[in-house]
């Protein structure tokens, strides 16, 4: 899998959307799909997919199709996905219970392993989906000890950055945050930022446009 | 404003970005922002923010920068912003009630209006956030008496079609989908997915990748 170029952000993210899809169809025991029945249920045109895919090697047969199977293995390959990844979360308010019992996030390779939390009431306590919930003095050594790979941050906005923080100075190096607004990190760090209201502007935006 | 081309998904995204920080920098009674500092704020590059505001018209001034509080109400105004808009919710489970306590949506103009459920237990009680929760046999009566803009599904996937549908029959123009299922829409009606997974796959390939 040769490396030369720079994969385009939107290309990680279409080819996150490809696997979902060719999960399903591997599921449902489809062996092979065409490009065009592809874009259809990706809902992103042939010519586009195939130009995501060329970023890491050949893939699909002219007149034939795509290898559902083999696709979706090199895809999670692509990814790094085939290795588990550890997740912890810092505030566990309504956001954070919701995401901590979200259930699609094991399906696919993602285990969350603690919660931490400045709130004396919530420390030491197990949640409903079983997640124990530190003090935020833990997060160095339980970084550690846990393997923790990436930290989600669902604390209010004010406390978004200590909590960054304490991440990066705990060696965790992917970063989620939902909270609104901006982290400053080490470039070493790789950060993405969630906002739930982007969503509704596009949304609004072609409501607007009709 | 001159709409003739088809503007980039990409861009209304970006867009919604620069609206936030523009907003953020109105507050801090910034008047004007050079390219450069907007860029870095952001964390886009200059040459892809000017070439995203060329859609809409003529921003900015050469050796100047943008005037912080015009460009951010033009881009309200693309984005159809200066209106407020109506949400409701379907299913009250986690996710949907962190999203219905979530105060960040009304901070830009989303009202949640109502929530909706199957559950009996849920029906007719007001959630802590003072939203009541209704039948999703009045989802039909009250779209149209609330005036519901988006609809906002945060089911478990088996009931996501169902309510899609419901919402589509109550004539709400816009869907953003949470449920991790794909969805079958008219046209006409703007449907989003968030599926948050795909953060994580982001993260893990950056990981990965080193």
């Amino acid at each position: 899998m040769p490396k030369t170029q720079k994969v385009p952000e939107a290309t990680i993210k279409r080819l996150s959307i490809y696997m979902r899809v060719l999960k399903d169809l591997e599921k449902k025991n489809t062996e092979v799909i065409s490009s065009a029945d592809l874009a259809e249920i990706c809902g992103i045109n042939a010519a586009q997919i195939r130009k995501d895919l060329t970023y890491f090697g050949e893939f699909g047969v002219r007149g034939v199709g795509y290898f559902v199977k083999e696709l979706h293995f090199d895809i999670r390959k692509v990814l790094g996905l085939n290795e588990k990844r550890n997740l912890a979360l810092i505030g566990v308010g309504n956001l954070g219970r919701a995401l901590l019992s979200y259930k699609n996030f094991a399906d696919h390779g993602y285990d969350f392993v603690a919660a931490f939390d400045t709130d004396k009431e919530k420390i030491g306590s197990d949640l409903p989906c079983g997640i124990p919930v530190y003090s935020m003095d833990k997060l160095d050594s339980l970084a550690k000890d846990l393997g923790i790979d990436i930290v989600i941050i669902t604390t209010p906005a004010e406390f978004a950055q200590d909590a960054a923080d304490k991440a990066v100075a705990a060696g965790v190096r992917g970063i989620l945050n939902f909270a609104p607004t901006q982290l400053n990190i080490p470039r070493e760090v790789h950060l993405k930022r969630v906002d739930l209201t982007t969503e509704f502007d596009n949304l609004a935006y072609h409501l607007h446009a009709g």
